[in-house]
């Protein structure tokens, strides 16, 4: 068993990972930047080093600062956390030369898993259903309407180097593509100097709804459901819940094994992440996989019961898992909001600064997940959540009261947040009759209605 | 349906039914003395109404001004929460005469199970265990000795007009009845001026032992498992567990249909707790049953994830239990420690005053329920407790520890409390082991071995 972990992370994670170790009886050991003296998780662990100056990329990112702190600390084991080198497989690789457990999985996984591209073709030769598209480049809109006959529209046609939404155009039939592929490719040639284009299926207002799954090294796995992740600004998950509403027993069945095979497939180790999209005709298609924990594991956790983190450390310390999939049921509902220090009235610019004041509350069906304290200096070189708020009902409706109430009563003093932007989200129609997709945001923002 | 309820109370207790009603969509009005102006019960209701001067008897425990201040308001129930005129009859029925809903049940039946005696009778009749005693008064050792037969060893005789454990004696066996009789008679008529005597079954070193019910206005009762609430200091319990470890599946059931027969003995409607003293060979007997929500409510509701006041209001407005028996299942371990401002160290004199900073841990399987912040002031007029910290986890061991190691992250400064009592406790062998009855405090402070 793992005897000592050094949490190479900060904020709200860090505090997590160093509980999980303690109600463990394992000892922990903290990194900090500079910025980071008074932080929550430096105070917390049973001892703390400083890995260097606060930018991240002189601590938090310094892999050579992080594995000296553990080989002098005498950790045994490294938690990454998420973000920072969470996903890093030749941080993964080092921690093994050094004979460091790395509580994730094999840094190989990771790379094989990092490169998109394989990770889909492993998908796919592995019977996971992944997005149908040409595989070939395409440089005419007659050999792109084959490849469209072949895939099913709607179709997406995108610029080979093509990125925020250029060079991009969708068709809802034969008859538009002729027109959507010239358009697209001529925007391409002036935006990026090249008319090189592929053709993809078209997934209109999708879900995206992710499959949390745990592998131990036995090649036991097991998936613990769904996360509704569809609530998204720019990319940015803001709410997330578990189980989600629309997705009936049998689809969770068909996504649960699908998500297993996944993990299978690419011989998974640890706890991992299925991200799928789903289609409202009920057809989803692999994203992507990730290795670590998620911001958002509390919700799975309070629908199932099973302690996401523990799990991680049984597993990195060769132990079978504690479940088998006919032991994991989800109960009721569980939502998370994500409290940011952030001015949603200014485009979201962060809002670092001095708490002055702090409340949150608490009760029946309440989590927080947080780093912060009043009093605390929220620093400007990291990402701006400070808070998780995580809810506990026995159905959706009244998990969504719950937060309405909870988000009601926080008082964050002294810098601003997204409390009110939130609780607008959890008043708005469409979410209270759960009808959101991944631009339910852009919608409510009046921006469109998406590519 | 209840529109706007009255709650006759403060603290966390007032908090907690406020958010239960602002989850349900009802109205808030709070009442307060002028002690509890900075209350976060009065800031957090919808309206808020001064009932009188700081000590109870003027505002809380003050008939007249709750009931004006509940018409005033135009409230259409009442919850009267713990303590203060909870289990006051006299209260119910001022409410039912003036078309108040009264949140808990029906007059008659607090005035019934108010006598203990009587209600000890009514069980019996019903056919639930009760402590086996002598009827009748007993004035000499011959006739105290044919009843001991009768009720089998070891027994406890006491004085009629005892209190304080004076007139009161133990006798394991026939050889040892005459003397302890003599001695205790003797005590007896030297402190109280009374020699009459009873003799009544001794348990020793029992476990407290109390089923939660709720019952609907149609007569449908069904039991939520027990609380072992063991660990007591005079007669004050200190902490609380769900479920009881030594409690078989056979055992819970037995006890629960007890349970349930005791509540439809009496007529019950609401939320109640039947007490039951539990002995080592497993027999169990009815002490007496509590009308009111009960201060160790949550580590219940964490196990089965019913929401008891959310129920209470329910089943006030005449809506039909929620659950059935069957759909009541014990999940995992949870445990409540009742964190008190006090000072141990000074034979737990109260400990009021103003805190000047406090932190308190959230995260996976964290409850807390408090009506206190940084900045407030714990008034004197009031009970100790300014907050109950509950943790979850998939079993008593996961659960102990997550004690452990929340108890070690509280922070509260200004003022003593017993939080390093309750970690003391926490970690003594008898706890850990689950070997506590009644007398473990006593034993842990080396204060004899009881009665």
């Amino acid at each position: 068993m793992i005897k000592k972990v050094l949490i190479a992370n900060r904020g709200e994670i860090a505090v997590r990972i160093i509980r999980a170790c303690r109600e463990m009886g394992i000892e922990t050991v903290a990194v900090y930047s500079e910025a980071d003296r008074e932080a929550l998780h430096t105070q917390l662990a049973d001892e703390a080093i400083c890995i260097g100056p606060a930018p991240s990329s002189q601590s938090y990112l310094s892999m050579e600062n992080i594995i000296s702190a553990t080989i002098v600390s005498g950790a045994d084991a490294v938690h990454p956390g998420f973000g920072f080198l969470s996903e890093n497989s030749r941080f993964a690789e080092l921690c093994e030369q050094c004979h460091i457990t790395f509580i994730g999985p094999p840094s190989h996984v990771i790379a094989s898993l990092g490169n998109k591209q394989a990770a889909k073709n492993t998908m796919a030769a592995a019977g996971v259903p992944v997005i149908p598209g040409s595989e070939k480049a395409i440089y005419t809109a007659e050999a792109g309407f084959e490849e469209a006959e072949k895939i099913g529209y709607p179709v997406i046609i995108k610029a080979a180097l093509g990125g925020g939404g250029k060079g991009m155009r969708t068709a809802d039939s034969p008859d538009d593509f002729a027109e959507s592929f010239h358009t697209a490719q001529k925007e391409a040639q002036m935006a990026f100097g090249d008319n090189t284009m592929y053709v993809e299926h078209f997934v209109r207002k999708p879900r995206h709804i992710e499959f949390q799954i745990l592998a131990d090294q036995k090649g036991n796995v097991i998936h613990l459901g769904e996360r509704d992740c569809s609530v998204q600004r720019n990319h940015q998950k803001m709410i997330e819940e578990s189980p989600c509403e629309i997705i009936s027993d049998k689809l969770r069945k068909k996504m649960g094994e699908a998500a297993v095979k996944a993990a299978k497939a690419c011989g998974y180790v640890n706890a991992g992440t299925i991200e799928f999209l789903l289609d409202r005709d009920g057809s989803f298609y692999f994203m992507e996989m990730n290795t670590r924990i998620q911001v958002e594991h509390p919700v799975t956790e309070w629908v199932t019961g099973v302690d996401l983190v523990k799990e991680q450390i049984r597993i990195a310390s060769g132990q079978p898992l504690s479940y088998r999939q006919k032991d994991i049921h989800i109960t009721g509902h569980a939502i998370e909001c994500r409290i940011n220090a952030e001015n949603p009235e200014k485009g979201f610019r962060p809002s670092p600064g001095t708490i002055t004041d702090m409340y949150f509350p608490g009760g029946k069906g309440i989590r927080i997940d947080s780093a912060v304290y009043s009093g605390y200096t929220v620093q400007p070189y990291y990402d701006s959540m400070i808070a998780k708020l995580i809810v506990w009902a026995k159905n959706r409706d009244e998990a969504i009261r719950k937060m309405q109430s909870a988000l009601g009563e926080i008082i964050i003093e002294g810098i601003d947040t997204n409390v009110d932007y939130q609780y607008e989200i959890l008043n708005h129609p469409d979410f209270l009759t759960g009808n959101t997709d991944v631009e339910f945001i852009e919608r409510m923002e009046g921006r469109g209605n998406g590519a």
